[in-house]
């Protein structure tokens, strides 16, 4: 499903058989104006989003956008003005914030967590644990907020994690089907210990995640095989944490937290006083 | 769009062109237990959803479940247990549990501040600042978690908000237009003060929004009119004050957070060892 | 699904592989003018429609419109007039008056009965006995004629009728799971007598449905609780009898044959000579 | 869109967000046996539909047809029997209802008019003058009832109209051009006199449609041309006058208001008192 | 589905969770010149869905055709220029083409089947073996090279097949049934000798399709009935053979390798140096 | 769209309003026997599709398969037998052996290249130069063929070609580019000579595209890069060129006729005699 589909179908969810309360009103058709102002500091994520909401409900608003995707904001400073028939921009409001108050609010979060990663090789990292229906837009965010994008599903990454591994018999094993059939796609393989990780590098994979290794190991995993294999750290990672694991040397640390937990990021629409 | 429409739909956005791992492994048919677990105290929501995402992967996944939505679970307690074809198991997990963590997590919040209401004559409501495309499972978990749903769209119910009134006039200029064209729904009106408040009850409306009131004003509403139209407070309402907001006796509080900013419940699927 | 989409759908309905015909003729572009006529008195509903079933098949149609939704045609009377190439009129001219005749057949006959009401206090309202897929569009035709409308669906108003008493135990008990899990709904309750209606009125529903009441008893069930809880009278409900049901002093009087067995309003669309 | 998708969108139009009544019961599972009957006199259709729309809302329902379409019913004649789950009955209950009181309301006066036809070598046609999204059952209502269907929509004959045969220059020239582009197609062509007529057969068409003659220019028709060409009459075709038209010795007879203006069969669901 | 939907479904299918490889080069928004040139000789068809594919990625792509759809191209000659952002021209470009090189390739191969026609009076047809979802698309390919459409689908013409015939007990029989229920389409019968045919044409058949018969059988087949029954030849229909069944003198001839085995024609699209 | 879908829309492309023909002959329920033979030598694949559209059609077809996808057939060889109604047998005949046919169109000229492959390192890949809508299903048949699949779409692998490199400046930036903002998918960049070639192993891409390079430079780009990065030939690749191509040591070979240019495999379905 596409973002505008995606919009249509949320506008629908909302508007259902009417708005039963504007379509009461029999109101005459005026043009009203109304602001965007953040409630509280943060980054910005979901303009474009924002945007094509009141598009689809009423092309003829007016928006004027005065910041852009990962741009930082304030409290109480204005984010966009709109114009337009109050019909429609009541219509849209409440899915259009629902879209960027999420999108900001996982931007927002991104950027703090990758300011803790300053001075360090390590980047962030978002992964599969987003809302369902949502994943293109939550890993926008993500990468909005200064981090990167895993995978974007099952189908553009190998990825075998122990339960694969099991299936196969080993690490080894598994490796060597993955490689058979298939000839375009990195490989990630989870390791926990440092043997496994041996028989990962020997497998000649791209990329091993350590799954809750202790700092200790995740430096003795660098010692070893930095620059020989992409190491991705994961597990406990959080605004206090993040920054040792990152002083491990490791190349990417990957956050579930970030897309499964969010705050939104409270931002209103109000309409100017007459 | 229906629930399994949503669910069909999350694991197109999940599987794409295909498990790209699992399939290469070329794995003999077997079959593998697994186990869903708690990580966490909290309350369960969304077993429906869980067991409709495998079903849909694979009709011959056998699924028990030992706990009903509504339940308590403790950390480290078991919810489920899967039995089935190892590669459907892996295609479904991360969706399944992509809704069933979102779910109780609302449901487990929702709980916790249901509990502060204790004893007091207030319920306590959602709103529409839910995820999109979601609105209609995360209601569901509110009311799993003890809350009841306020309108679910803009199509079941009449509220009038501050900028209807003021596009109408006047608070009795609105409720009549919208009494003229309509019958069938219940008519709630955003009030800010005592004098708003008096307008909406002499227009005979059925419920009134006492929008970021402070107490005593919420007091004196109480005191002028319960029993003669639906008191609902809103605005600052968190797991520290929602109970002093009861107590000034409105008979509903609603909370945005518990759907726009909720944590998710840490849930596990693990495969076990042969 | 959204009246756009209706729309394209039933276009496609129409359309199919293609217009053979016209195809056939490789008629080069010119411009056609076409007359939409009155070919008997009414009510005119529908026009949006009408005009975006041609928007759909050509945006460059011009159309003018003679009329407005609630408008009263008479026979031979022009209602909008058509600029455009005549292989897009052709297309678009079976499913838009397929739309607009049903349309303004259900105001048509709405608005006299509506007419019948004249001086008393009813209001007359529809029912769920709707084509399906038209629902949308029919009740707002009944709108337009002059009526009120009731519940969209099973989603928007609480509805207890005569199976869902027994089921509960009596009207006392449904009502009392009703309120215990719900605060965003009107309540209406099917009685069927003047003793179920008094239990209904005590268990504080918002409205009653007198069903297949004779005339004494409507004026008895007025006498005892107007206003103390809306009154709908249904059942029997006919040109020839709607006055004397008002003339009980019922709040609202429901048809299901408005939309389930109406005659379509005549109506042609003539290419002007040249 | 097929029967089942038209099903699952009109189930979704009555039941939207969920039954609000239904669910608010708390009803445990049991067993109900409801009956469908007649309430008038009528030819049934639509019993396939009936049982697909109980089938979608829940699969265990048990439905016990005692009529098969095309079948006379009387008044208070069974139709079906249901078993099942009351909930599932009730949110199935008005679009099964919905689909068969419109079908059978077809049938039933096509066979009314059909009827008229004994004896005579005329067959009744319907036309696309029907519902939106419903063509395909009202046609096959047609059927059920007695009669023929003519084309299903732009796709599957050729009809040239007079506005075609106007933009082509003459029928001549318009059978000309549809021969040379197409040979898989039956074509018709739409006459109002002699001339018209004896230029549509010299041009080797496969029917023509009379377009509102009277009654003697149809014999003449007749006389000239039967067998040599199909000869559809059209216009003024009522129950009252249908007969004296296919005594006139035409083929074929059309009629829009077996389709634009029908009464739906009344029949009514009754649950059974335990 | 429609040729818009179809588009977006295809481009859909290639650009999934996006173009990563031009979106991660940031690049900033300029305007390029691409030419659309073609690599060996043929005949054009599809421009509207090569035009269509390009304004749904971006509306603001300027597209200038050289050619119309039945032009003939010789290799190296172009067929349309391309103005806008590179971005959205790299986006749109395979599928585009992967439409518009089938399409060409199937009117090129149809072109060189008809020329070998010329100068006698069968005409080419196509089957219904074509690409799932793209019939429509392939059918008009098949018209733009000179060939004529037999029935679209199963709905649009009555076909009797061997399998129809013993299904029914005789043509005889099946022609029977056909005509009672139906007097809408043509009907073809499928033979194998003469005896079969001389049967359809006693039944009054539209059509007779010689199905393998050799050119002495199709011969006799002409003598005897032509003029009264229309003749198609179908079977080992090839360029190399194609003429010598045509002089036999049938009415059309019909091929399933003009779209069950086509080549696609060589197009490529090429930015301009700056 | 997935591949249920894929078939329900290819099913409803064919049977469109109904199938008129089969429809017509009220065949009583019988039951019959169908064998489905291949009538060229070749390799078969897509046998999962053909099963699902015949399930599709009616879930009570009993299929039995006789091979698997990837098994040799040769002419006259049975492949699968149906049981069940001949009305749904001949309703899903047509559409099940258009994906099959293509299928293993595709799967036999596959094989026929991979075996000229013997003894060589290299592999064959396929493109995305497929049938619009197909993809999926046609890089299936690569695979089925013994090929190995390369990027499914824009999504899952960053291919640099000759227009993204002059729209960045040069390789280095490109690539410097996509590494800055990407680290999930293989990089590969289209070279056309050995100095772009060693500008893109510098720049330590993945892989590179050798495009239309002749058999000498691929040769001395084999020299001084295999093992260093996976080398790619690309064009005039054809059954006869592709060994000498693959002797020169490179690792992949794509094609893109195997989907843009194939021929279908000769199967027939074919009623038993009873």
């Amino acid at each position: 499903m596409d973002v505008k589909d995606l919009i249509k179908q949320s506008l629908s969810e909302d508007i259902g058989s009417g708005d039963i309360t504007t379509d009461s009103l029999e109101l005459v058709k005026t043009i009203t104006q109304a602001s965007v102002i953040a409630k509280e500091d943060g980054v910005i994520a979901g303009l474009n989003v924002f945007y094509e909401v009141f598009k689809q409900v009423d092309p003829e608003i007016k928006i004027t956008l005065y910041k852009r995707d990962g741009d930082k904001v304030e409290n109480k400073e204005p984010i966009a003005k709109l114009e337009g028939n109050p019909v429609s921009l009541l219509k849209g409001e409440r899915v259009a914030l629902n879209f960027i108050q999420r999108m900001s609010g996982i931007a927002s979060q991104t950027a703090k967590m990758v300011e803790q990663l300053a001075g360090t090789e390590a980047r962030l990292l978002d992964t599969r644990k987003t809302t369902p229906m949502l994943r293109q837009l939550e890993k926008y965010a993500v990468k909005v907020g200064g981090g990167l994008n895993h995978r974007f599903g099952l189908y553009d990454m190998i990825m075998l994690k122990e339960n694969h591994i099991r299936a196969a018999g080993s690490i080894t094993k598994a490796v060597g089907m993955v490689k058979k059939n298939n000839c375009t796609y990195k490989i990630e393989v989870e390791v926990t210990n440092l043997k496994e990780l041996q028989e990962a590098v020997e497998a000649k994979v791209d990329r091993v995640m350590l799954d809750n290794m202790d700092l200790e190991s995740m430096k003795k995993a660098v010692a070893l095989y930095k620059g020989k294999v992409e190491l991705e750290a994961s597990g406990n990672v959080r605004l206090e944490t993040i920054r040792e694991i990152a002083e491990t040397g490791v190349d990417y640390i990957s956050s579930g937290a970030i897309t499964h937990s969010y705050k939104s990021l409270d931002i209103s629409l109000l309409f100017r006083e007459n």
